[in-house]
């Protein structure tokens, strides 16, 4: 690993454990130790992405690894979150047992390239937009006529299936393709298991957890070209870090979670999920209406204000810029705005 | 197979051949023969679909069978459609060689069951809206202020990857989830290269070939919830049949198709390609935009007027029509709609 490289997950990383362990619940020592495991996907060099999950001091038990070296029999594929997540609540079990055996043969973070918790997802990411009324508020004068009319349903868009990016890697800047650039700290909802027209008092049987997700979105593309659907400016490649890990649902009070992006280290967005309009329950039992759902679905659920397109003036992200995304005691996000 | 299936098939393709044979080149003779080979996917029994390859007589080669057969090494994976489009010119080449063995070890389409051309996306079908100026202008008055301006840019969304359903297959009904069931007969892109930022004057070289999709639309989805944004409306399980096979490109006279829709025998949509307000290239050129296409993606080109929702009184499908979707010379899709 390049200097650069390690100096800059050390920034990273270490900023987000030094900030969790103040603001909210450290992460070098998750609530409720390793009874809500958090799993994520990595990569050592070129080797495809493998499942671990976080060690009480912050460092990376390699799942597949260490089960082979204690003998232990799987119910899912190492290589795979999906496989994991779609074996149930044995599979965090397992998990556990692992973790249980302490630091032995684990990895330092810095070691390994954290890849996006799901890094193959095998359809787009579900998306939510304007799930805050501060949010949706600062958006409407934007719209003009009628767009004020607050949504009776959540408003569902996909971002493609390249949007997906790790925690720490760059997000591409191509001056071609657009010039605005601009963040939107979401928490994201992972899909535990199959169901279709699930009611919303059972949906949190549906969850398997949640992870941090930044809705990175063109906003020239968004508003201003391709006659007002979002698809297209919500969806250049890399325009979808998330992680660092999947936090499982026993483990989050997703009613009451802190949403923070900074970039250059000035805070742009700082929201609670308490504001949230459209609360998790009600937006997978809307999403799952006539539509199947399955382990491993992604649904980003709405960024609170303070968006760079509705400021004055309004401010992007450029080349160089560092944009940290962060859900205080669940992780950070750190990805640098890099030219193409 | 059951007696309604085979009866059900009959009609379908057989009506489908008929039309063919008097209103464009037969289906059960390709223009150019084997030069430009029809290629789908079907399922015999609860088999994974496989990849199978049109014979002049209108028979299914299956493509992995005949190989073995007579000892060719495919270029590809003959289970996988994604592997065919993949391997590039050559894979063709090897499907022209086996057809060009005859009728011997071939199948009856009324044997098989033919799956979506790609029956397992790994991402969301694209889609592209308002691509016919008369079907834009009979949407206008209906979104109200606003609703005339023209897009500079074609309008993208996506459908969600359970929308996709075979070309002889049953469309769900659910009154509970959506009373307004609408037809839409579209041109679909299958692309054949890995590319980004595609200029228009090489987007061809991108493009596999082509196949009949329609874009089954719950209008009071997608029209009245969800804050404008189309995705939930266009994205029911099984409301996006395809098929029943793709033609390679070089086959195709793309700006000269004639789409045609009917429901129980009436049509509803006959409309020519000749009136396309972005042409294929450009929808390619601009859909890759900071955005990479790989090999099997899909993009519905968009819909001609005729839709149900349009008509006074609106029109919506209801269980028990037939909903047949017609592009001449290519092939006809032919769905009942069927309460669950």
């Amino acid at each position: 690993m390049s200097e650069t490289r390690r100096n800059f997950l050390k920034l990273g990383a270490g900023v987000a454990i030094a900030a969790a362990s103040v603001a909210g619940p450290a992460i070098a020592a998750p609530p409720g130790g390793i009874e809500h495991p958090r799993v994520l996907s990595f990569r050592r060099g070129q080797a495809a992405p493998r499942v671990g999950a976080l060690t009480a001091s912050g460092r990376i038990c390699d799942v597949g690894a260490a089960a082979k070296k204690a003998g232990t029999k799987l119910s899912f594929d190492p290589n795979s979150m999906v496989s994991l997540i779609s074996a149930g609540p044995r599979a965090l079990d397992e998990v556990r047992a692992l973790l249980a055996k302490g630091d032995a043969d684990t990895l330092a973070l810095a070691d390994v390239r954290l890849t996006s918790p799901l890094p193959s997802p095998t359809r787009n990411i579900y998306a939510v937009g304007w799930n805050y009324l501060e949010h949706f508020e600062e958006g409407a004068a934007l719209r003009g006529p009628g767009g004020a009319e607050l949504p009776e349903h959540p408003v569902f868009f996909t971002k493609a299936v390249g949007t997906v990016n790790g925690p720490f890697d760059p997000i591409p800047y191509d001056p071609a393709v657009s010039t605005s650039i601009d963040w939107e700290c979401e928490l994201a909802i992972v899909i535990g298991k199959r169901g279709k027209n699930i009611p919303e008092a059972r949906a949190m049987d549906y969850v398997f957890g949640f992870s941090v997700i930044n809705d990175t979105t063109a906003r020239d593309i968004q508003q201003k070209k391709h006659g007002g659907q979002w698809f297209k400016g919500k969806s250049l490649d890399g325009h979808g870090p998330m992680g660092p890990w999947i936090v499982p649902a026993a483990g989050v009070d997703y009613n009451n979670l802190q949403l923070i992006t900074r970039v250059n280290g000035a805070v742009k967005q700082d929201y609670n999920t308490k504001a949230m309009y459209f609360k998790v329950p009600r937006i997978v039992a809307e999403l799952s209406v006539g539509m199947e759902l399955e382990p491993g679905d992604v649904i980003a659920t709405g960024t609170p204000p303070g968006i760079g397109y509705a400021r004055k003036p309004p401010e992007f992200l450029k080349p160089g810029d560092v944009m940290e995304t962060e859900i205080v005691g669940m992780g950070t996000l750190r990805n640098e705005i890099k030219s193409v």
